[in-house]
């Protein structure tokens, strides 16, 4: 017997997301893993969290144990809105939900609008845990076409009127996982297109501050004319992704929606953790921390970029990103990056295979590396022992 | 034109759980609120937190500020496990998912199990935030009969019988918000029950701890022969609910999927606060503090039992609970708790309206107080005017 048979079904045929079963024990184990979707925890700022937790639970520490607001705590709600209006927005405090990680405003958003049977429109590729949940709630996926200038406004607008999508997710920057960016003009149209087909467009952007070269690009939210469009940011990428601290910036009439669906959740995110977040923001510390990553993560960016170039095949096509975590391969067609991976492990490294960020099972041929979690060294070492299975079976 | 004509219908009909809302306002406002459901932040243990976060930034910086597992930081699932072994159970670390509160443990249960049109059998009255999470997910929810020994084990067999429900939810020890408490006989019974017709039975035993009299009796899931019992418990009642860590104790068979449900919906818990409720029961500071807490309580309850003797109606039937935060009352057919909570609210004093806590509209002549978190001052003073508006309308 058992309870299993009884799991709606489509639990029973969900599949745990791989690259986060991949994350915990991989270096452990003493591979060399280019496959997290994470910062380096050796630069986050240790000395400035522990001061501002000791100051916080030294001034209001009633308010930081008890029970809190649905929406976030107060003053983590004013430091998100500072950050975003970083962004050349301009939210109120109250137009800000802070969330348990982005992945929770993703889940809250698609859950508000999402039945079954109902469309979304995504990028090809697009976030995997995106993917995940918009299959839990039984959505019907259907990906966007894109070129080098980012997803196709004439495609989006054609498959909005073919398919009356409930939602348009997109990350305009440094894209997980192709790390690929938007560009102004896509933008700008990817704004008029959703807004004046009334279809709600989730910009998901925590990647826009780690930006190695070239100029900052709007928000797609800063082309909103009509109230369409969520901005959601996040720090686990530019602080620490522990703290689960992230925002969804909202128009006016979906707050009490998502304040409901966020009560039903979790009542609230823990309040501690978005204490610190926020005062790390209020003090100013975060331009500077940002700084600092950036020139850590370029380096790193660069030597990845060098290290390919030397070991990969000339047939595999690799993207350089101009910011954000991730370098993306694509192998000849043919290639099945799956199989290849346990060659990889065979020898201790670590990707992720693309198929997983595909909605219609293309990408078998693709792969992502990310050079902001592994040491130089190792870097060095693991491109070259990936060239090397590259060189055997491309 | 906007969004919210495209919301899921769901989203459309609910509404916020009025307990919350009420929540943050009216303290601040000079209100004596018998409305939370919180414990009192006057008696959290603030040096020890302080002095436990201290210890942990200082020790393990990068676990707490890196991405963490989905399952729960392993120290807090260690402690969690440590924390139920205190009842009689003997769950492995393995065995155990921390949640961001116990909210979020029921929404994922519901979320694994339930479809549209599934049924669910809860007390009557129950956890409103429950009823909540499976209206939204479009569960037939169903009240189970109950009287003074808790739920009645026929009517529970006859309906799961009749309705084949995905989920049986139960508050088993000073249910929020009637503060009743099941049997031995009858725990055992549901036990037998639910394990022989194989449905999931969801035990929410976070109150346990606080018992101000009696013995303690044996958990539902202690007389488990079929492994259909999820055990939910939480230290927002017995330590501070800002921290919102809570542990499900699951069937092995259950943990991948409730895993994968919950990396859907947050990736993981915030880990710092996982850690500082962990490192604090691993100290065994807990035994001492519900002590304490005890102590506190009890001597609450008693006055506002008291004060309940000296001004309400005696037409009023009160319920004297052994433990928990709640004492509930059922004023005579007819009497409206809802339109009496303007006349409080106009004199300044708050409590829920019970209708909320019931699956099927009843309740109205019922309400909820909260004698855990108003000062005793505030008892005596809140108590007498509620018993004015009460003899004058009922």
């Amino acid at each position: 017997m058992g309870l299993n048979p009884r799991l709606a079904p489509h639990m029973a045929k969900m599949q745990s997301n791989m690259i986060f079963s991949l994350l915990p024990k991989l270096s452990e184990l003493g591979f060399i893993s280019f496959a997290p979707g994470a910062p380096d925890a050796a630069v986050f700022p240790f000395d400035d969290i522990l001061g501002i937790t000791r100051d916080l639970l030294g001034s209001d520490p009633g308010g930081l144990l008890q029970y809190g607001v649905t929406e976030g705590y107060p003053p983590a709600r004013d430091a998100m809105a500072k950050l975003i209006s970083g962004y050349g927005l301009a939210p109120k405090a109250d137009e800000i939900i802070v969330t348990t990680g982005g992945q929770q405003a993703i889940e809250l958003l698609c859950k508000m609008f999402i039945e079954p049977g109902d469309v979304a429109l995504v990028e090809s590729p697009t976030y995997s845990a995106a993917l995940q949940i918009l299959k839990s709630l039984r959505a019907q996926v259907i990906p966007i076409e894109s070129d080098s200038q980012g997803i196709i406004p004439e495609d989006l607008e054609e498959k909005i009127k073919i398919f009356t999508p409930k939602i348009v997710y997109i990350v305009p920057t440094f894209k997980n996982p192709s790390g690929a960016t938007i560009s102004y003009e896509r933008r700008s149209a990817v704004a008029e297109i959703t807004g004046r087909l009334n279809v709600l467009l989730i910009e998901d952007d925590p990647y826009r501050d780690l930006r190695y070269e070239g100029d900052h690009l709007p928000t797609i939210k800063s082309f909103d004319r009509s109230g369409n469009i969520v901005f959601l940011t996040s720090t686990s990428k530019i602080l620490c992704p522990g703290l689960r601290v992230a925002a969804a910036y909202l128009p006016e009439a979906l707050i009490p929606y998502m304040t409901i669906a966020k009560q039903a959740a979790d009542m609230h995110s823990a309040t501690l953790p978005q204490a610190i977040a926020g005062e790390y923001i209020r003090r100013g510390l975060l331009g500077g921390h940002i700084s600092k990553l950036c020139s850590v993560y370029k380096a790193r960016r660069d030597l990845m970029l060098a290290c390919i170039s030397e070991s990969f095949p000339k047939s595999i096509d690799v993207a350089a990103p101009m910011g954000g975590l991730f370098i993306w391969c694509v192998c000849p067609d043919g290639t099945n990056t799956t199989d290849l991976l346990e060659q990889a492990l065979e020898r201790k490294v670590a990707y992720i295979p693309g198929e997983q960020f595909f909605a219609d099972g293309r990408g078998k041929n693709t792969f992502r590396l990310n050079f902001t979690s592994a040491a130089q060294g190792d870097i060095s070492k693991g491109i070259e022992i990936l060239g090397q299975v590259l060189r055997n079976n491309v």
